[in-house]
């Protein structure tokens, strides 16, 4: 750890309000000596937290754009908007190495866009990174930040994604699976029909075919290309469906008094853990945007700034700096 | 159990072939001594099979449609076909209390509206009932029959699926949910958007709002509203989380050497057993077609028949009889 790097992070937006963003900041200079932070949101919660003042400085604004808001409306809006302050000083401070953000997508997705977009022809993408069951990682994108988009996109996606999966986990040709109702190709809906077609003839793509819903983590792919929609449904529902099993496991020992129960479900936890993994990647943009889930807590905010450091000194994606 | 009945069963088009259907068959008529089998498939391998011949009757075919075969393009084969047989048999012979099958989704969508639409305007649907978090059970529709549909149809799946909650579980105002991208009326794809604005409006629905893919177990509502693709993904999902955590288990277990594990697996299966409780129901039919998975084995058809029992003789859907 040589350089000097900042990391901007939207207090903003969270549901567990910008006191739990406070406190991943702080565990961010904790753990991150060469890091310091650039704090978008009220500068008088910033001020009364108490972090070292040398290594944060806060971009003020009392608001953001809320799930209830139109995000572009907020663009117009005379009121400073964090979301867009941290973008915008992402895209003008060569210091800083990404941005980390817990609120609305459509307005994170409005704000990179408008002050981050790589390539003007595509549009970015949210993946999410996902541990398989054989040891590895699968990339999904996208995630829901591009709903009801075209088939020419969702080879975007593929594209986006392997990129990611070569750089930073090293592979060589990341085999690209279509998320489908079927593995035949011609099962799916239009949408999924016409990609599928577009990937097995692009030659800088590694296309291995449909995945259907229950192998999405079986590692038969490493970047799975769906619509945000689906994808969406896939990533939360594969969620829910952790923890509805793990509710059930710690109700179970409870009744039977099993011992075994809590280090079964620490081991699942650990093994399966979306929360600490789960962190959406922005793909396509000029800098790493980090979308953390509104639930998220200070240990999330952590481990988002690990992935932005890792990014930025071209390692693996969880490595332990 | 005083009536005789009469189920037909496809043998053709299951992924353990049609040896494992007939030995489905056989518990069928070893567990219901009131109902008698037609079974619709090769009548070389069902006159092998040893089953009583005065409870079962062959409609002979020795082919079906496969997910290679384009389900409308089969109708105006030469050769019999068994989903097609099969469904034309229930819809003209009166004992018949429905119809089960486990081979290709479209070619039984498209004989079940030649042969046996309850209502010409309105498309049928393929419902799952899926054990939730609370104890209880939500009829998700639709799970991958209606794929690409309108919002309209939608609505119709919310009417089919509160129809059928009504008859089967006796609630008197089933909760509606739609499946979405996030709680507020503001979020999801159009068709999702489009089918908010459509459900909330109707006086014949109890619609409770969106539902995300996280909460699809939790009980919020009884009757779960998607469009096929997305519901093949929630219901493939949930079931590939499933044995994903409970592969995890019996490997941790064994490492270990936790006998606790086994037990806990031995709870979950039962609590969130997606292969027993696999069976699809078509809804907006005359009578019920059970769609059992491809995967499914003798014991599901047993299940299967179980239901089609219930339903004809008006009680709770899993009752024991």
């Amino acid at each position: 750890m040589k350089n000097n790097y900042k990391i901007v992070i939207d207090l903003l937006g969270s549901d567990k309000g910008p006191e739990e963003m406070l406190e991943g900041a702080r565990l961010v200079l904790e753990e991150f000596p060469n890091v310091d932070v650039i704090l978008a949101g009220p500068k008088s919660l910033v001020d009364v937290a108490g972090l070292p003042a040398g290594r944060c400085q806060v971009l003020n604004a009392e608001k953001t754009v809320t799930n209830y808001d139109n995000p572009v409306e907020a663009f117009y809006r005379k009121e400073p908007v964090s979301v867009f302050l941290a973008l915008e000083e992402a895209a003008r401070n060569d210091e800083v190495i990404g941005v980390i953000n817990a609120g609305n997508t459509g307005a994170l997705f409005a704000g990179a866009i408008r002050y981050l977009l790589a390539d003007k022809k595509v549009r970015p993408c949210v993946a999410a990174i996902l541990p398989t069951t054989q040891d590895g990682f699968t990339c999904m994108v996208d995630t829901g930040a591009s709903i009801d988009c075209g088939p020419v996109q969702l080879v975007e996606f593929a594209h986006l994604g392997s990129d990611f999966m070569k750089r930073m986990y090293k592979l060589e040709a990341p085999r690209v699976g279509l998320l489908s109702n079927g593995v035949e190709p011609t099962k799916g809906n239009k949408l999924v029909k016409e990609a599928h077609a577009l990937l097995a003839q692009d030659p800088g793509i590694h296309f291995v075919g449909n995945i259907e819903g229950n192998k999405t983590l079986s590692g038969l792919c490493d970047v799975l290309v769906c619509e945000g929609f689906a994808g969406n449904q896939v990533l939360k529902n594969s969620e829910g469906m952790a923890v509805n099993l793990i509710t059930e496991i710690v109700k179970y020992g409870k009744q039977h008094q099993l011992p075994a129960a809590q280090q079964i479900v620490a081991h699942l936890m650990s093994r399966f853990d979306f929360a600490s993994l789960g962190s959406g990647v922005m793909l396509g943009t000029r800098k790493p945007v980090l979308k953390s889930r509104g639930s998220c807590d200070r240990v999330a905010i952590k481990n988002a700034a690990r992935i932005l450091v890792n990014l930025a000194e071209n390692k693996s994606m969880y490595d332990e700096s």
